[in-house]
């Protein structure tokens, strides 16, 4: 299978300004042959560990070339911009700002082997505006450090290197499931990663959890919201399939992510319990044990 | 002029997750010089009738290529994933679930030749995490059986041949407009097939009909919600163009589908008359007769 | 630097129908090498304003091509359908409808020199369908208007010039800021003309005005919404970044754009002084004077 480079962009831009449109007119001017690829720029304003952790779930997706990945409340501010280079297969090089946003993809792309501090200046092109401030590096910076690395460019030309250690980490549960349940145990208890547009619940938990706590195939379960006084348990089948559900039963299956997730069957179960939402602590204990 | 192939996406996954940008990567790492061209991916969650409607409105404008679709609620069961081929100069391959998302389309595109029932364990790719479970068809299944036909790959090497006549069909009264008023009759039943973002009110009607029951240009009629008791009769004038109508004016106009329209000028029809959604019967009554 | 031509997309077609994708389409048909570049299609419907606003904010970044926007109440109408070619080296041409939505764009890039009224009978193609009303020139008009002249096709193919000081033109405080203060005063009145996705609120009002009325830098200030009587004077600093400000903290900065935005850290200022939304006027104050 023939590769061509990419630009694989995330955000938290959203799509009803301009700003994911002009960042990539930026790369178009700077790159013409360069595809696009937006993974998402719905995430929440400012939410760096839904960025972290989306970017996360998508590296295992993305070709050769630059993640570009801005969700960024310290925009103008010391923290660094950062180029991180990465050992795998998958984009050699994350672009954004040094927040923990990269952190757990660079992990899934095989570890961070070199980083570097963007200086702006170097990059920041003449398009910019006289009087306009420093609050769109995205377009002023990253977008520019993007191409300058798809296209071979020497780092240094535009940072200055530093220990890969030195990189800002965010705390991110989903990247080292998870809750290990005690020798013997029939329960364990998991944290709420995310919670999809169908209402799919992920869990920090991969699925041989379940068959650890004897909830195996098929296998019934009651899951609570720990962290809710309000949560009623609720009864869970292991299913390996949506359409194994009867209408209104909740289910835990393996998500197309590998992990644990809460589902019903052409309905949401993040409104199924409540109290439901990213961070909770849910438990889940094996039924009739 | 020139054709180039391309992979026309639809599905109903929605623009907050990371899916449309993952199966936009999928497709780059294994044809990566062909362009994805986004149709909507906003379709309500699981609303097969919603998908084959809007993948049917398309139809006409796309050239040479794969429509992929997705609205797929029994993603992971035994439904089958399939790839039909038409006949016509549009798309020569329909990729999506055997829902009856994808028959609508194939009508308009020049009617199914073949059909192919896929194989998921042909087209899984070595990408895919190992305990991940089949709930992402899209990214594992579809998207490469569409860069396989999309390369000229045979279709027996992805999938097992079956009788297009077996293909399951889904109802969609917008495929075969419409009502027939009876001979001399100035009273037409039509449901309601789309609202669109501007509040225009699709109907399953051709704009011949309205002549028939008397309602040429400029004249007028009254509608009425025939479904909801609380509906009250509205008077509406037949018109060419918004600009034609007053303000709050409700018209009556062939849209950019061939199909009669109910609208207003700058303002939500869809919201102007109680009880209008997707699927209710509206009846119109030639005025003055 | 290489450049390719591309075409830059603004609309109010919003992302749930189809109305992009087929533009999308249609251009590939006609013009397959040519990337679509999306800079929103979330303005809201027929705000002309907002439209025009946008296009001229991402002027300054947009390439060689042509500009497409179509924020058009008007469709259907006897308002024109226009291409105006501009001066700059940015998009040589902008398409679309005659209703100022392109004026304050092509000032910025370079100035209007010819002006052309599209013809759509010698425009729309033969896909479209038999008895399709014209409700959709993006579809049947601008879009091929604006791949005919991205090949470099004669505009007098497709339109009648006319003069550049016939465009209708629309009101756009943004594009002249802005309020100029009485020489000594301490006082500067300015106008809401856009709120983004974060809630930064932008004015019409350059970041030297700040300086002429007193508010340099570090520097506070008091603002409040004119137009509303319940607005209750709010105490803001003039900050160079977000980082700088307290948590709860309204600042005055410059934006990307160069003018003058009120910004909270991590927060909507847009939500913080009631009455806050586009076209009221905002009334600003240097503090202690």
């Amino acid at each position: 299978v023939a590769s061509h480079l990419a630009i694989y962009f995330l955000s938290d831009y959203g799509n009803a300004d301009e700003f994911v449109g002009v960042v990539h007119a930026v790369v178009h001017r700077l790159s013409p042959t360069t595809p696009v690829i937006d993974l998402s720029h719905q995430i929440a304003p400012f939410d760096i560990a839904a960025g972290a952790a989306m970017l996360a779930r998508a590296a295992p997706y993305l070709g050769p070339g630059v993640a570009l990945a801005v969700v960024d409340p310290g925009v103008g501010s010391m923290r660094r911009g950062i180029a991180v280079r990465c050992r795998g297969d998958g984009p050699e090089w994350l672009v954004g700002p040094d927040n923990g946003l990269l952190v757990p993809a660079s992990r899934i792309l095989g570890g961070a082997s070199h980083a570097f501090a963007l200086e702006p200046e170097r990059l920041t092109t003449a398009s910019v505006q006289g009087a306009a401030g420093r609050t769109f590096d995205g377009r002023d910076v990253f977008a520019p450090a993007a191409c300058h690395l798809l296209s071979g460019g020497d780092p240094l030309a535009i940072g200055a290197a530093f220990e890969v250690g030195a990189l800002t980490n965010v705390a991110l549960d989903d990247q080292t499931p998870g809750p290990v349940p005690a020798a013997g145990s029939s329960t364990v208890w998991a944290t709420v990663v995310w919670i999809d547009h169908y209402g799919n619940v992920q869990l920090d938990l991969l699925p041989s959890v379940l068959d650890e706590i004897g909830v195996g195939a098929n296998s019934r379960a009651t899951v609570v919201v720990a962290s809710d006084p309000m949560s009623r348990p609720t009864e869970a089948r292991r299913v390996r399939t949506f359409g194994e559900l009867g209408a209104g039963e909740l289910g835990l299956t393996a998500d197309s992510n590998g992990r644990v997730a809460l589902v019903l069957d052409r309905a949401s179960a993040a409104t199924h319990l409540q109290g439901l939402r990213v961070g909770v602590t849910v438990r889940i204990d094996a039924a009739g044990r």
